[in-house]
């Protein structure tokens, strides 16, 4: 029987890990090709295949990482992240789940969690997250609020754009990115001439807290790259320091001890 | 009867606060709820009970903070931000006045005043305020300008975008946004072919402006983020360097002391 | 006779200065008010003769500063500023130059000239300029190759944005800020498939260029609000060390002092 | 015969340089003239010789210089770029192939490598590009996911924008620039009412990843331009300390030759 340790080794192996590194880039290339109707034409059977073995070769080795490293596997949010994205290509897609098979692409994300350089790009853009919580969470409030009173004072007005909470919203999410906000506006201000106020506002306060939501992640950004020079240069300059500072107190200290010589001597 | 330290501990309570907090997010949910037209169909009386019921506590809330602190009440800008709130809700809004009703939701923004961690954001971003404003000024003279020029210059070439001053700083506003600029210089074009020059100019001077004003806030935010860090690490630095100074001080000291004795002895 | 010395007191004084700025703010507003038709209707003559009330009180000014300052008028680049706005002002508009009547609100710039605190403001932004010329040209020269590249390629396909030069120009413009790049490139695409290698690599390369011209201004202003607060703190921590070296030196050279005389007693 | 040394000494000398910066001039002046119609119909012969004799200029310069740096020309990638854009220029441009006769015009970016300040904020603006290839591989992960996404799901749904992969990828990059996703998106969702999900989440993810990558080109200028400032501070400080604690070092070694002095007369 085969035991833990040696699964152990073989999954954490270099040529291992290459391995599925090659079976996701092939399996991104024909999930690629399956967009064209020409190509599922012609090489409908190859594909479909390449697909199913793609997807064996990692239920393979995700069973044989939860078989090597048992509950710690799931201490890892990268192991969580690549068995709910296994197992959404699992669920068989029928009838009206159709739009799972299209989220079959979503596996060639676990690129990210592969190959180590793209673990901490990625590690490093969700550590800027905490800072963004708070005034996420003051944009979401803005949003609400918005998207009340939006809905109070132009459903009747504007229906395509403010019929109900869902609607408003999503037209303040095309706001916010700044998108085609004057049609709407001014075909509304023909009704009712005061809608710029709500415009303008919402604009400048949005605006401002997506600006500060920047600011979090490039604040977070700059720490990582500047600040620790910084901090080198001057750790740098403290460890000199205190070199220089124990010669100083080495010899004021061989001093003492010869002048206490000098006393002893005259005594 | 009650006296206003009793008052006081009650509203300054955790548990009293965590009510209030509870209330305004169960009054931002009718509120929500109302906006659709089903909903207040079938619900339209508990709806409105809601409403009435949290504004009765709002109301109720506010005369107890004011009975507690006096005239110390209206010292504290969030107390006005909060008295302005719930008096735009108690205001008739019949009539005319309706739109009034759609600005009850503002209500949801005491969430701000209430919840410590969201003031602190907004006081943060608030912060940032003073050092646009001299920018904002800045700004605004050039909107003026710009306005009162395009007025004159494109009133009877363009009407619905430059009528008069007011339809006019709208239409810059819009072009700051740079939505649809093309669209209107385009068609302006055609009548004034040096119509070009106005747009350019005010689209760089505006973006520089506006970006300017971009650079302050952000300057504003990585003050708190990021100097903060480096001024830590030079104090601690600054900090050892003292108490090793403060070492040899102390050496020097008991080696004159000793030298005293010698000379002392001497005589 | 008026000496020089005389004047100088006189247009170097607050409350001359508190004047000017009151001309100007009124100046401003009555050229505002001449965007209206009605106001022109009802106040046309009093208008006009505010505007020329203003405009010979500007005159008058500048006549006196020159009196005053003599050549060193002409030194300083904000007076050369004012003379040039109050130059457009006084040639006669009439006839094909009546584009010019609409210069005069330029005057009111003349706000940022005499408010020191705006003058600050805009000296500080355009010393960010010099910064940004390198790069500046460097957007020029591939706005020009961009433009006639364009122009060669597509100006049979689609002559309403790329007939000649300048129109080809304009529409670079606008497809830098972004603003309906979609639109004219689908178009040409339907013509020329691969148009969309330009336009994809104009985007690119001009949003580096202009984004690295912002980043120009950005490290500029925070040069000017965060590198100094560190630098302080760093001087700040240098002097401190500087005195207590200066204490441990003091020390040593009195225990020499004692040493020497000890010695000097003893022979 | 002339010499290797004498030929280095010609392409290297200020006066040939400046030759050839007038040529690129002159050059992108007459490609600019061939735009126009007008000019080419009078001037076409004289246009076509300038453009002629510069091509016949820059083809002896490089000749020129690769005899005299011989292998080392290669070395140097500023030399490749020239050799690439003159290369490009010589094929001969005929039937299909009439596109080259466009690229012409990128002759004139070879100001960019004779011009010596244009070298260095070009280097300076490519040196930011290894700081942003992880991001930008993180950004093409998602664009190809997002693409065979799209593609599957609204491929039938809206043609126009999602037929094939290619179609697809130009949607994508155009959504990213933020330019008339709406348009796009709503009438998706008079098919697909969930389309919405795929958006929102498109353009948050996908400017987030374009956000970090600007971060590391403001990173990246920031170090140049204010880190340097503030490391300089820093080291000054340092070289002061240094010297100071020099001196005192010099009188604590001065005390103790003192004090042996005063033992070996002791003795």
């Amino acid at each position: 029987m085969i035991t833990r340790e040696q699964v152990r080794s073989l999954v954490t192996r270099k040529g291992f890990q290459r391995f599925i590194i090659g079976v996701i880039v092939v399996n991104a290339i024909t999930l690629g090709f399956e967009t064209s109707p020409g190509m599922v034409a012609e090489f409908g059977g190859v594909l479909h295949f390449a697909d199913r073995a793609a997807l064996a070769i990692f239920v393979t080795e995700i069973l044989l990482r939860i078989y090597a490293f048992g509950w710690a596997f799931f201490r890892d949010s990268w192991n969580i992240f690549d068995l709910v994205i296994i197992g959404i290509a699992i669920v068989p897609a029928t009838g009206e789940f159709s739009v799972l098979r299209s989220l079959r692409i979503l596996r060639v994300l676990r690129l990210i969690s592969v190959v180590p350089s793209m673990r901490r790009v990625v590690g490093g853009l969700l550590a800027a997250v905490p800072g963004m919580a708070s005034i996420a969470a003051l944009l979401a409030l803005v949003l609400y609020v918005a998207g009340v009173m939006a809905t109070k004072l132009f459903q009747h007005l504007q229906p395509e754009h403010f019929a109900d909470m869902g609607t408003t919203l999503f037209t303040l999410f095309q706001v916010m990115t700044g998108e085609g906000w004057p049609d709407i506006a001014r075909e509304l201000m023909r009704k009712a001439p005061l809608a710029w106020i709500f415009f303008v506002t919402y604009i400048i306060v949005s605006s401002f807290a997506v600006l500060n939501m920047f600011i979090a992640v490039v604040v977070n950004g700059m720490d990582r790259g500047m600040t620790e020079e910084l901090v080198e240069a001057e750790e740098k300059h403290a460890a000199e320091q205190k070199a220089s500072d124990e010669l100083l107190l080495t010899e004021i200290r061989a001093l003492r001890a010869e002048i206490a010589e000098l006393r002893a001597a005259r005594e």
